[in-house]
């Protein structure tokens, strides 16, 4: 293990995140709030403790292997969430650090889950940094350093793969930087294009620029208590496309660039998570319809709740708490199966599925014909025996954790459906639940053990369980 | 596909199915009712359709593979229930032959979900053979087939291992119709045993003999609105812990038969069951004792609970739907994790829970050490690479079908708790769930396709899914 690069690398995201909190800093500053001094103090500690990993612990190597990968992505982002929770308690608008450090974990994982009781008395300023997280948690923030700071060895493709989600992860062009340039320069542009759309449909600007941090990274913290309903059906209309789109997996823009539509076509995952949307938006809009005021209000409240679930975005225009139960089953299903891979979305991802499927189908070839051999095939490749493996590995790996959540939360106030709930839409990055977690409701009632397992529960999604366990195992950490 | 032998088997099946409807045929001429006409008219049903299969279709061979294995399990339950269910539609005291359905294969997957309503205006007839397919099902019909029917051939291991539960399958003796033959004689035993106890217990000898049925098969279906809460004590805890025997992987009954102590202390699947038993009964203990007399009736409410609900047998002293959320929460694991391989219960089991979590151990070791081969190791053997596999995609093929089943239910009137509760009862063949269909209720108010879809799915659940899957797929039943 060559813990001197791990914290270097470390270091170095800490005094990124110094400089990301110069934002909110000059929101503060424009709206003259008191939050700013919040602010300054954190960027200072931040700055503090960055500069003082990276000067003081200088890799003798830059050799990254992937159990140094895990461990800087797994340790980055705990102590960027820890740094990051400052500014809530230091400004007193989140005044106890466990519901803070929630709240941040909720908004670097992209879940959005939030013990907030009511957001419309928050400073604009904090409001940003909240939103803010979202933005950044969502493409990673190892990404992006990799795409700013030079001399990355291209044995960061470690790091990459142990940050971004799904089962395989590509690199789009021959060197990591360069990749994570590109990911980075469509998501920027996606953001902007976002923005611009939401201004021009009468948002305020403040409003779209949280609302698009919170869609981009498929966060879904907001600033109204009713969420996206109170706006126009334009604006909704644009946040849940848009929630759909960052629910796709980057590859596919970037092939847009290269115009290589044939590519896009062959995409087994980009159709199945389109067909799941369209399957559930039509079978959601015709069980809602009698509680509508008509066919034009189910569909729209029915793909905008698809969109934000399936993305694990997690904003709303309805109470689908008060849904029938086939709606209701519907979503809770979606939970599960998230956003595609290399997506800014959580949950299973449709490409694990889908490789689970196809892994069933063969295992049951295998049973009738037992001598014969077959191979599972994704997007026109072979799929090799490990990476099939490991996709069977991962979903035990998952139920094993989400139980052990779920077995904690039991100690607490709530009903099993509450918790149950909880527990997919920490686990899964998605925000509300139903029941007392609904999207009319919050996570303030549960007792602060249930907030940080909860908030744990959060970083195993979005980090995808195996770097977090992998981390805090001493194994990893021998010399050797 | 050998389809000659399939259907001779099948027919020798139906005819047995004829002889041990003699017996609930004396016990209605013993109790003077008039129900013994329906299954007069019912066994010389099964005795002409199971006389006709055997004469009109003789095979040519006697070669038995995996295929005709999974063909002849699967039809023989599914017709054997089909013709256990006129009794009750013939003699009028259940008039509808789905409901009539439900509840016999409730009864053969001894899952005992019931639909009566009140199950004390039942005939005693009736009630006899309702809870003696219990008992039929509980070991397996066709492992009873091997047994007493000469000339099969040591081909059959393939039908044994469709119809036994567990991951791996092993014979006891050489030759598999002496397997069969001591399984049973120790399942005749043991039920000899429990209902020379319960009589001793003073409880009527007729109720003696169906709770011995409903507990040696983990069944569950009882005679008294309130299951087995009116006993006594002792009673109580003679069903307890019979219960819990019977949960226990066969094999180890012969071990102790033969006196070889040390295999029984190796065994890690019998510590692992005993150990989550212990685990479950001292937590619940303490969660309900609050709302108990004292420590005594909260031990023996929860001993007994624990022991009904992971052995898949689904009797009940008290009502747990009214258990605080920690109890409720570890109930429903026990459901998913089941009874030992081998048994008569349900569920996942327990081998195969910890096959599951050795597997994500040397996955995680994988990660670690890329380079390093490592081996899972279970009952002192190294586990072949296909087993480990199968584990886990039992695991996704269960999942899948769960999830398969859940969504049609929710077309239906119930919430997702009970939809939930319902399927997991009825795939893990347990019986009560929670909410609408626990224990104090009962699962008549779903519509008929709701009940053939759960009844199904105990089908899925006892057989453990492949077989029947296998049994219904176009592949298997090619010509070569």
């Amino acid at each position: 293990m060559n813990r001197r690069i791990v914290f270097n690398i470390i270091g170095r995201m800490i005094a990124v995140e110094a400089a990301l909190l110069l934002l909110p800093i000059f929101v503060s500053v424009y709206f003259n709030e008191a939050c700013v001094t919040a602010f300054i103090i954190t960027a200072l500690i931040a700055l503090a403790v960055g500069l003082g990993f990276m000067f003081l612990i200088k890799p003798k190597t830059q050799v990254i292997y992937a159990r140094e990968g895990y461990a800087i992505v797994a340790f980055a982002w705990i102590l960027m969430s820890a740094i990051g929770a400052l500014p809530f308690v230091i400004s007193g608008e989140i005044p106890n650090y466990i519901d803070a450090l929630f709240e941040t974990v909720s908004g670097f994982t992209t879940t959005g889950a939030s013990i907030v009781p009511n957001v419309e008395l928050l400073s604009k300023g904090i409001l940003f940094w909240r939103s803010f997280t979202h933005w950044i948690g969502g493409m990673g923030i190892l990404v992006f350093i990799m795409a700013i700071i030079p001399n990355f060895t291209d044995r960061s493709i470690h790091i990459m793969r142990a940050e971004m989600p799904g089962p395989i992860v590509g690199k789009l062009v021959p060197r990591v930087k360069d990749t994570a340039k590109i990911l980075y320069l469509i998501y920027i542009a996606l953001t902007f294009l976002q923005i611009i759309l939401l201004v021009l449909g009468d948002m305020p600007l403040f409003d779209s620029v949280i609302h698009t941090f919170g869609t981009a990274g498929t966060g879904g913290f907001g600033i109204k208590a009713d969420s996206i309903a109170g706006y126009s059906h334009y604006c909704q209309w644009v946040i849940a496309i848009f929630m759909m789109l960052f629910g796709i997996n980057f590859n596919i823009f970037y092939l847009v660039l290269l115009r290589k539509f044939k590519s896009i076509f062959k995409s087994s995952e980009l159709w199945c998570y389109l067909g799941i949307i369209l399957f559930a938006t039509a079978t959601i809009t015709l069980n809602i319809r009698s509680t509508c005021a008509g066919l034009e209000e189910a569909f729209r409240l029915s793909a905008f709740q698809v969109s934000s679930i399936i993305t694990t975005t997690g904003y709303a225009t309805a109470n689908f708490d008060v849904w029938p139960t086939l709606s209701k089953s519907i979503l809770l299903l979606l939970m599960f199966v998230g956003a595609c891979a290399g997506s800014t979305g959580g949950g299973l991802k449709v490409s694990r599925v889908v490789l689970l499927f196809k892994t069933i189908k063969q295992e049951l070839k295998n049973m009738i014909h037992p001598r014969s051999v077959s191979t599972v095939k994704f997007e026109g490749r072979t799929v090799d025996e490990r990476t099939v493996r490991s996709v069977g590995s991962y979903l035990a790996i998952y139920i094993v954790c989400f139980v052990f959540v779920f077995v904690i939360l039991s100690f607490d106030r709530y009903n099993i459906e509450t918790n149950f709930s909880a527990v997919a839409a920490c686990f899964n990055n998605i925000g509300p639940g139903f029941s007392a977690v609904g999207p009319a409701a919050n996570y303030a009632g549960y007792s602060f053990f249930s907030k940080l397992t909860l908030a744990f529960s959060m970083l195993l999604g979005r980090l995808e369980i195996l770097p977090l366990i992998l981390a805090l195992s001493p194994a990893t950490w021998k010399r050797k």
